[in-house]
């Protein structure tokens, strides 16, 4: 195993805010992608956590993400926001779409915000963990660059296009769900890709449709999506509402989120908030549904790991894999 | 085959609708429920169609369901509409929940509909259909009598839990996606057991939880999901807005859809109607991705045969299977 360094979660949301400021990210832009980043990487998320930081400072760098962008909201209905992430970081664009819309959610009964002109959004969890904890039920959908053909079909038109939701639990903390709809993450088969070695099968088709064990074949192939026709089914219905729903770029017209040449992404984000109905049933219902999940032999209720992995960290502190942490302390000795 | 007997689809609804009435229910109520199931029937979702008609009013007739219910509605907030079905049918609220949820969205950008003490809704696809046909991108989901367990575990918690979609194209017939999150309809396993043979292995698991070609063990246990634990995580996602959301009864607590006897099921209906956000490129951007999947070697647009299919039925008229026709006949007679 490679060398770790050990930080607590808030020794490395400002290593990592550091990073950002030293590449002229304005302050409150660097500290909501360092929460966010951290986050993840505290949720054991790792492929949205610190792998992410050179990346998305290449890009600040090459002008591909517009670090300084304003984010500008517009009401396009009493309860329906348009968030303009003008080609900048997608986690402050989030940031206004969670505080207005949730507000609008709980004055109103349900409120719909889309972002668009917006970049890679990391883990979904976090987000609508936050409307949750606003005592709103939430649901939201991403699109990403092309990786996912039609069921039948060989070319790429979906993103393994997440679907994540949450529902609050009074003291508790939310039930949280996000799954991205094909059969495993991207990032695996391009883990598979650097190690070298094969993936299993079922886990992608090459160019021609066909199943194959070769991450290179695979990356220029597509994913294996979850449910097969079900599954892609659900992926364009994600498609829809956080592309041209919101005026966002579609996942074939989406550049990557990794390399620093290209046009910005120009992807999109859509969250429902709602507030419970049946507001003094739902939530002595829900807790009765999930401790009955719970109690039962072999299953588990989705999300639990991840929250017990965050607090785990929030308490004893992450292991940070060496070579990021020498490559952000490059980055913050370069700018200074 | 069986013999069948040709109607046309405006004979077939007031074949029903008479059936209805002749079983005391209200004329508005038998021309919804039949306008219902003659669609459903048309767009070949047999086990949505004539299939219910013998059940439903042997239900009536037990006071499962109760046909003389008023449908009355609250608003919970400016843009969130509770149904209360009262114990009737399904039908007459979601033309209540569409009416007035797809005129709040209309005004106010978005609005949630929850339906409680309700019964069957029959398919989906006809609801979002309509909303979609108000220029509304719609989100529908209903529980139904428990048969899915948690991923891992044996005991169901959940229907097969549908997820419905569409979205408006102008002048085109709207996009609509309609599918349960169990790998199979459990209407399948039921014929099987019928017919007295084997169903394919992945389709059901036994009370044990294991792998079972026996219907009758698969109907004592539970239907396989759709992608595994991401399925089962979709399908609680189903369950708490369609069911703890609205105040209606959970999987676990509802009774049968097809038996006249015990309490009414009570269970729940969702929907979400959403004007696009960017009214100018919405209908000119989807009519493209629609065109490409279409275009696509192998590939096909969710619900385009179902249309098409209630197209030609709508020109050229339905077998009906003649027992059907000749049940209802009986019920007729009986009545007058």
């Amino acid at each position: 195993m490679s060398d770790t360094e050990h930080l607590s979660v808030q020794q490395a949301t400002d290593l990592v805010d550091a990073a950002f400021r030293a590449a002229s990210v304005p302050a409150p832009v660097a500290r909501s992608v360092a929460v966010a980043l951290v986050t993840a990487e505290a949720e054991g998320q790792v492929g949205h956590g610190f792998s992410r930081v050179e990346d998305y400072i290449a890009q600040v760098r090459s002008g591909k993400i517009a670090a300084n962008a304003e984010v500008s909201t517009h009401l396009a209905g009493t309860t329906s926001l348009l968030v303009d992430a003008g080609h900048g970081f997608a986690y402050p664009a989030l940031d206004r779409a969670i505080e207005e819309g949730g507000h609008l959610a709980l004055k109103h009964g349900c409120a719909t915000m889309g972002i668009y002109r917006s970049h890679h959004c990391g883990a979904l969890s976090i987000q609508v963990e936050r409307l949750a904890r606003k005592g709103l039920v939430a649901i939201m959908v991403a699109n990403a660059p092309a990786s996912m053909a039609p069921w039948g079909g060989n070319e790429p038109i979906f993103g393994t296009n997440p679907i994540a939701f949450a529902a609050p639990r009074g003291e508790t903390d939310p039930l949280v769900i996000d799954l991205s709809l094909s059969k495993v993450a991207r990032g695996k088969i391009m883990n598979a890709r650097k190690s070298g070695k094969p993936i299993p099968e079922g886990w992608a088709l090459d160019r021609n449709g066909q199943p194959t064990t070769d991450p290179v074949a695979a990356l220029e192939g597509t994913m294996v999506p979850i449910g097969e026709a079900k599954g892609t089914a659900l992926a364009l219905m994600v498609e829809i509402l956080s592309t041209v729903m919101v005026g966002a770029a579609r996942s074939t017209e989406a550049s990557s989120f990794f390399s620093a040449d290209g046009p910005p992404p120009a992807v999109g984000q859509f969250l429902i908030a709602m507030k419970p109905m049946d507001q003094s049933g739902f939530e002595g219902r829900l807790q009765q549904m999930l401790e009955e999940i719970a109690a039962m032999e072999g299953a588990r209720v989705p999300g639990t790991r991840r929250i017990a992995t965050r607090k785990m960290a929030e308490k004893g502190g992450l292991d940070v894999p060496l070579h990021y942490i020498q490559a952000i302390r490059a980055i913050i000795a370069d700018g200074t």
